[in-house]
């Protein structure tokens, strides 16, 4: 509840359109919706600027279908993340712009494609292995209304190929960078960038990789101060953070 | 060496100012100085555009004040981290606007003391046994030329106490967020701000807070999408992340 | 053996009713029926007043409906978690009132219904994905003797909707409260309330969520004093230590 | 903020006694005292029923006394748990009836000693090395309004000495059970009362015990359904969680 | 090579049956058969005087049959652990002795029957779901020539029916005693006999079990002092272990 | 209580020696002494015909004195693990007898020194920083009444170091095998002899050794299927069950 | 870019043939072709003098064939490792000298056999379930240039069947070491030879064997000084080590 | 034994001067002397052509001092790692050339200088911190016969520090690479260089990079396959194999 409407609502009390018994009960409660088996929060929307997202995983393709119908209603954009290509018929029936990422389990449907961001967001990644997380991250942020600059294959075991991509990095506001086995790219990348870098560990590797693990504690420790990190394959929390640092 | 220093070298070349079996060499060598236990590497100011800090712990006092004394001949501000008691008083006898700040064991001389940042940077943490930890993410920030707006003991398990500065951290550009045993702040402060939520998890807590592995575990999974990670203590970095986004 | 059962045993042995030699025998012997693979315990339906419970995992189909078959001889209510499909088949076989609960696999026969809780349990998750197992903590209570109210979908990233529920949740003697992935919401939830919060760690989670481990060491280190925590998904036990607390 | 104040409140709105837009900036702001490093949450108390406790370690001794003085004034009992020699001294600066616990660490000013439980609570451990972590939990309780009966060394290595306890456990109304190592008395025990049974790990041991480890995931692990465990050597919440349960 | 043959060896070289170049090579070789994809080495069957078995886990039906096949030409006796159905087809097709027990994955021939061991070895198991262990230990134990007593389902929270067994298992010269989840029962056990446990943890359980290691963990850290450990679901190795203390 | 005593006590009942109503009290209770911070159970030193001994850590000196000396009135045989200087000179207070093994601080007292093994015990370690480990065991097998044969420093980087020592080890009866870094002994050594292998890991290493979890990580593993596993560092235990072994 | 190439390109410069503003871009960029999905780095083959590897893991069989035809056109041996059957009849129809080896799921081309190496090459496992690593470090270093001798099954609880190698190991220029469960064999391999050992950790195991990681621990902690690691089941990582050392 | 000696020893049998009796004995007996804590293994110093080292840690300056002298009757070099000032002391006493290195412990007599090696060894380090690991490696090196090329401070965050010394970093037969935090280092210098890389993880670092863990399983996973790993800290083994890679 937004001071505005706080205020019309104490004004309402004041002015005695609104008893003061009610009003205690009101003021405990929260506006959303009851959907029975998930609350579709309208706040967080309102607070973020940004279209909710439905996590797929651990939803049945019919819970799937009900949240989008809702959410469809109000917004033209939709991201469904980790889905099936169940969950994805269930939305192609509710919108024919639905979108397929295979690779990343992402369905998106981009009716409102204007830009919001100040700038680019470059998305990184270091081998062919990564880029189903890097897709995540570039489906989402685009759908957030930023342009992509993505660059893939760049690990630190060619160290050239990296360092010829640097300007087309550096010209982007923020840059997420995906890497799996030992997720060396974000530290070499973060000392040749002056933006801030949103690693990202992918579970790519086998072995001591320990699902992402390896890659993970490697971005945490990078002597490299313009590295933040998010968690193994999360590609659409980075982009959702740069998304907000796009937006500045 | 950047493209207006390649070029000149490259003009040398063509007009025979610079002849090619050496140009062959100098092209392979970037420069340094050398302090024979330390490379003071000048590149990496230039591409960031901040002082180079010093992290004390692994030095003596001895290879602080020779590092210090090479950096404060060419800049006026300086930061020592996890810095002792000695290496305070080497710092001093270089600079008599010697900091310290014994909690986080940050020593500073910020001579230079414009503002670079857009905005504030708001630095939050859930007890007082983290604020050494916030301690180092302010100290740290105010020398890389931001406004800090500090908020201290507002974990979850008091909610109201962080509900009722959500106006001051949402006025800020990016938030800071320490946190020990369960490192839920970062998840509760994210779904109520529309800023980048930069978590540290501190080392704070017993038993099965793992010297802050419970709390790093808790930020990477958090449930809030605009929460990014550094390593566990690492005020430092925080800092030098929000620095960039609040330069932008 | 109570000490009622224990005078009569030693009043027979004293007035020549037991001779001693077979009284040694019996002395070092609990009764106890044999299934061959399986011991029906009586002795600890005596000592905790509730119905026993078989674990379905790890049996097969046959053993469930042979266990539940000596159950139901004696008890009206069954409860068997874990079950597959086609334990649920077994089960109905012997009882046309055995329910299903697909989303936790849990396989109920309600038969006797009395409350015997002095007050309601309240059962709260974070998300939707956290329903199955806060599904096995509801039915399980249920079949206990308690009244359940169940509130769903509060995770700590939408902070509001927690708190318009916490007068319902403040109403019962004692909550169940399940997540994953960070499992802040005990932390949370605990600083609100001032009855016993029972956590349950789901695996709910991708990445560094570590299948429950990232939510469970969360939950061990909340700064909420009013936790106490059971195993990873384990709705069950939250629901059996609801129970003793709410009839106390 | 309780609903009898937040009514008297709206009704000052509604008569004109506050206007509107102080009491927007009010009903956004919780009261609580300032000390600069800590802030004391009253409402803490108020929800809780129980006096605030302040945890020494991370903390200086001038921390604490400056809360202690702080807290002291408003009640007359007041706990400080993992304390230092120097901390109780600051405390008995300010209450000659600072009582100091070494083994524990535990400072108590135990002033208002009326009973607010319905009955005992047994405080039972496995060796005499778990001895400090029960000492916490029964200083906490009886701080708290509880009646105890402690209950030392009866490890499962030697099974009948807990057999002929057990009448005097299942007397309690609730059971906090210490153990290090294997943390197999829980699990034992709570097969032979139908008492809650609050598990606390501790750090007894060596080697492959991993300071408590061994012990937490044994106690999670329990068969017995009446275990919920709290963290590792956390004897203060044991016995907070004991005395809510106790109050019921 | 024993002495014997050494020394026979040594009198060839001495008496000049044997000259000295090829007695050099000789030395340096020990005898074994090449089934190329695996060394059947005779060497470990005449030093711990058992018949050779079989880890059927990673090898093909095709490998089991050959190796089979080689031993059984000198051996009455075979056993094939975490074998396949088709492994089990594989050796029935070689000796219709050929047993198979599906629970533990055991193929057993068993042709010789002798007694070896001084008494009986006692198999005990916590749960049901730990009886495929326990059944390996069985197989495994008899086809060494011991007789066993089992005794299933006698864990920790029910400790009565493990009383009422215990003049059983201290009849045993050694007890296997295999247990998941907490992995509490060998230190019950071993506080109430006085003959060596072999303590086998299983990976029964779920969540914070991890797969058996909660249960190993538990068993290391045994406060009774008469506990050896093995692998988690080594119910074989238990089996030798045991073995070898029967026929001391 | 053994059948004879039990037998005598239900006499007793039925010759009306002793009422009903007592002896139902007497039966739930254990005979035991109370020195207030330990109970001593003389159940143990009856079950398993050795003495008690001490765990000096954790303790105090005048804990361990007093245990001690209630200890020595009724045994001439006493053992002090980890036990201090101050432990050792409280203990020979009590008994000038006591002997002090600083290396791995074992206090002993070795009044009674018949032989109650029926063959020697081997202790072999893997190198010099094995050795305190494997004087743990040492000492504790001797007054256990084995006689010992130590074989020190034969790590499997010399094998033929080893193999020049076996048929000394075959000669025992069991042999304690003590290693640390990656604990490779047990499994080179079990291969080679045919009796029982109990390996003790140490903490010995450093780095990747994690304070001897590489070891006990390898003993558990090992492709040897006569060795058993104690804790990390516990001469003591491997003692124990070696004596049991060595008894039968 | 070597000398000799930058030499003549600043020549150019010198001579005018190149102006200096495309230089500039020129010497920040270094050629590779864009596949799309994947940058084949020709700079990685003239760097170390060895025909590139494609992974197949995480990759379509398309995805292989794409990359194989490139780079089947400018060598004649081509190694894909972890490849699906489908991926072998995707190269095959890109040459028709294309191998299988199912058991390590290597897939090579090998056209040009001439030998690179100064010696051979050993190749030694532990037990039958490490071929398949052992077969991948065989294929690879024979398309690589180098002999093999391939020494299977001399796992360190049968010694004798070792030593009985060693001559043959000695022989080598360098040995891959394959090994796992408790990966004991390196360090009883690194004390009978005086080459370097390369040791592979296998996945081979289970329970406490955790993948491999008892394995690689093992290793790591090695006390034979000889012996440096890779990854676990990294076959062909140990491969390239050595093709390496026996150019030399 | 070597075949010479097998073949001497064999015909002193064949010509009587050796009975056969005391040749079996001898057969199963190999030569080292007996220091009563520690057997000084000339087998290894004859297999390996290098002089024995002596880990100092844990054991006492005593014990070094008398194996010292031992050594050094023998050798003119010897080596003492992990050693304290009291170590030094002590083989300062045996000999006026012993030097010390007090950043890495290190104590060194080094009489024979002649190199032994082919070429140089480059060492490399990350950051300042981790010269003390570089240190060892060094000293180790260069005992063992090797010149040295020290390359410090070139970590992965500035790149162009590593780049500009890649040139003298490829004229080495072998890179030992040390690196704390993350570990990239040797991911980026392998990517560079066609030589073996040595990588030697550091314990540099706080939080997330667990005492090297974190480093360790970056190396472990690094997608430059001319890397092999050794244990955490270890200068001395990768400097072990380097030398033994120097020499072919």
């Amino acid at each position: 509840m937004n001071d505005q409407r706080l205020r019309a609502f104490l004004e309402d009390v004041r002015d005695g359109r609104r008893d003061v018994e009610s009003a205690v009960g009101e003021l405990r409660h929260m506006p959303y919706e009851d959907l029975g088996f998930a609350k579709v929060d309208h706040h967080r929307e309102l607070r973020h600027g940004m279209p909710e997202v439905i996590l797929g995983q651990g939803k049945t393709p019919d819970e799937v279908r009900a949240i989008s119908e809702k959410l469809l209603e109000r917004s033209p954009n939709l991201l469904v993340t980790r889905a099936s290509e169940a969950m994805f018929e269930a939305v192609r029936e509710l919108s024919d712009q639905a979108e397929h990422f295979p690779r990343s389990g992402a369905v998106r449907v981009w009716g409102e494609r204007s830009k919001l961001g100040k700038a680019k967001i470059a998305v990184v990644c270091a081998g062919t292995s990564d880029i189903p997380v890097a897709e995540e991250a570039t489906v989402t942020a685009e759908v957030m209304g930023n342009e992509i600059d993505t660059i893939y294959d760049v690990g630190v075991a060619g160290i050239h190929r990296l360092l010829s991509k640097i300007d087309r990095i550096q010209a982007a506001r923020v840059v997420i960078c995906c890497a799996g086995m030992e997720g060396a790219l974000p530290s070499a990348l973060g000392g040749l960038v002056s933006i801030p870098v949103i690693a990202v560990p992918t579970s790519v590797g086998y072995g001591a990789s320990f699902n992402g693990l390896s890659a993970l504690l490697g971005m945490l420790n990078s002597c490299s101060s313009n590295v933040s990190v998010v968690n193994i394959d999360n590609g659409f929390g980075a982009a959702y953070v740069a998304t907000l640092i796009n937006r500045l």
